[in-house]
């Protein structure tokens, strides 16, 4: 299959946040339209913690993306006006440098050997990739979920870099509920002998671990409202075994099942461990001497769309609205969206009725 | 350890409504206070999944119970006018009969051969009890989480058993929500290797399968916003092991591996399982041929208070409404207290100033 994908490679050592460096390290990007003369039409698009930079199709690779609804042609994100960048980031698996990936130093893959792996990291990655495309100021830097947070580290960091910012149902920091169940899912992974403390070859992965992470990853994406009027208690089409009354009975369980086995083998365990810890770690406020107020003041933006979504348990709406409180508060533009959306934290990939119009009006306005 | 448990035998088998029956079983209980020459003083109390009969200390066995701050001379569930008896649900291992039980028929624990539990099975062996006490009927029959549950269940195969009911937290019927958590727990210890499809052996069982139910139970049990409170992003003073950049690092990570340690050699993993799956599979409608609103009309109590938490994230306060909306169109007189309680599901545990008026008052009026 053709690909879109563009790699950058780092002569130099790519310095990590909290120690150590990665030597002949790359970031994969994938970019849809044209980039002015001016230089001065780009928006840089970070991701969730497994999607690739394949955010939309393009005429390169023809396969939808994980955003096909927002970006491309008179879309949302619209590629006739702006030149777009997604980059894998940096510790994912589609190819950027990850855990999974050779150290040259070794000649082995770095697995538990990666040095600890921050937000900040990712959004350096971001910044490399536009700064090697000759762009010295985006439009609009924007992102979802772990993106979310990503475009905040990626603010701090690089005040002048971007204009405005969106940052979907991300978050300032990581609350003690979301580390509990972040530490779970490691946990889980961790607990497969199969794992064998990160050293697992490629075709002996700890399958059962990443399942149940999986699982535990797809309840707290969703919510219960959703599932109540989707699933209620319909029970499953599968056989229930009659010698294990622990088998499959209701749909929700057929469900998860099934989409948790889809999950598996298409990401690296080592790789979602760095990132997982990674989300724990991020702490906005480390930007400001301990003062999230004081690092939002820092950033040099225009203006901020900030979208919560009130079904969200992981991200919830309050930490939406302290987002964009705290921004305002330093004297921003902010616009403030407090979605109703049933599907959740998932709520941008699936409710495009409602994210379309905010984030299309959005950047037309810039 | 002096103890006060007692129990009820049953000479003749114990059908279970799903299938089966169960020879020689019995039930454990214990009981408060003094039954009136009447026998109309009584209070029965079922329990959530976890806890043994010993709802309180008393002269026999001085250690304090689960419900200590609950139930006693003076307090809300008063033992000066009231004869309390709690008793341990069918399937657990504080002395009722329960998988890890000896199948009379076999000499062997029943293990996965347990007939399939159902939480109006648990209801019937707290109705024996109270028949085997000459007790006819009830002031009042009281249960917070499963407790509740089994309220209801109660209510519905014994509508003239009592007077008035207490729901605590409870729920006619699990949502898709909860059972996918539930599954996922099941999950978790049935995919440790030491489970061996529940043939493990009582000095290897799966331990680190259980830790991680335990901690998924934490997690659900209490709420988001009181852990913001209580945990922050404090760091744990344990130390952090170099050579694993996953081991624990903050406090909240610390606090689920404490308790979750405790709570393994407790609770027997196949036991666990059935309670769990007798909850997914709990469905007040299947007493009103499918319909919640027929099953509450053919209750035959005076009236009920349902108690219900806004942060309860297993049992919402939603489904609480609709319990005591229910009850209200049936014609019962329903008393419904919506609390703020930051502990979530956990509440009626942690904020007893909060509990105790609420049922003190509402006992106090019967």
């Amino acid at each position: 299959m053709a690909t879109a994908r563009q790699y950058l490679q780092f002569d130099k050592a790519f310095p990590m946040r909290r120690g150590g460096s990665l030597h002949a390290a790359q970031i994969a990007y994938e970019t849809w339209g044209e980039l002015s003369p001016e230089r001065d039409n780009a928006i840089l698009i970070f991701t969730g913690l497994s999607p690739s930079a394949h955010a939309a199709s393009s005429a390169l690779d023809c396969s939808a993306g994980w955003w096909e609804d927002m970006v491309g042609p008179g879309r949302p994100v619209d590629t006739r006006r702006f030149f777009v960048v997604c980059v894998n980031s940096l510790g994912s698996v589609f190819g950027s440098t990850s855990p999974a990936s050779i150290n040259p130093q070794t000649g082995q893959p770095y697995r538990l050997g990666f040095p600890i792996l921050s937000v900040e990291d990712i959004a350096r990655g971001g910044y490399e990739v536009i700064q090697s495309l000759g762009i010295s100021q985006l439009q609009c830097v924007i992102g979802p979920s772990l993106g979310g947070m990503t475009v905040l580290a990626f603010a701090a960091l690089f005040p002048e870099a971007s204009r405005n910012l969106i940052s979907i149902s991300g978050a300032a920091r990581s609350t003690p509920f979301t580390i509990a169940l972040r530490s779970l899912q490691r946990e889980m992974i961790r607990k497969d002998p199969a794992w064998l403390n990160g050293n697992y070859s490629v075709d002996a992965v700890p399958v059962e671990g990443m399942r149940l992470a999986r699982k535990l990853g797809m309840i707290t994406y969703r919510s219960a409202k959703e599932w109540l009027l989707r699933f209620g208690r319909e029970r499953a089409s599968v056989e229930h075994k009659p010698d294990d009354p622990f088998s499959i009975d209701f749909e929700i369980e057929a469900y998860l099942e099934s989409h948790a086995s889809k999950f598996v083998g298409q990401f690296d365990p080592n790789a979602y461990l760095f990132l997982s810890r990674a989300m724990d770690l991020f702490d906005l406020a480390d930007h400001g001497e301990g003062s999230l107020a004081e690092a939002l003041k820092r950033f040099k933006i225009n203006s901020a769309l900030i979208i919560g979504v009130e079904t969200d348990l992981l991200f919830p709406i309050e930490q939406q609205q302290e987002l964009a409180d705290g921004l305002e508060s330093a004297g921003r533009e902010v616009k403030f969206a407090r979605l109703n959306s049933l599907q959740g934290h998932d709520s941008f990939l699936v409710d495009m009725d409602q994210f379309r119009p905010l984030i299309g009006d959005f950047l037309r306005g810039l």
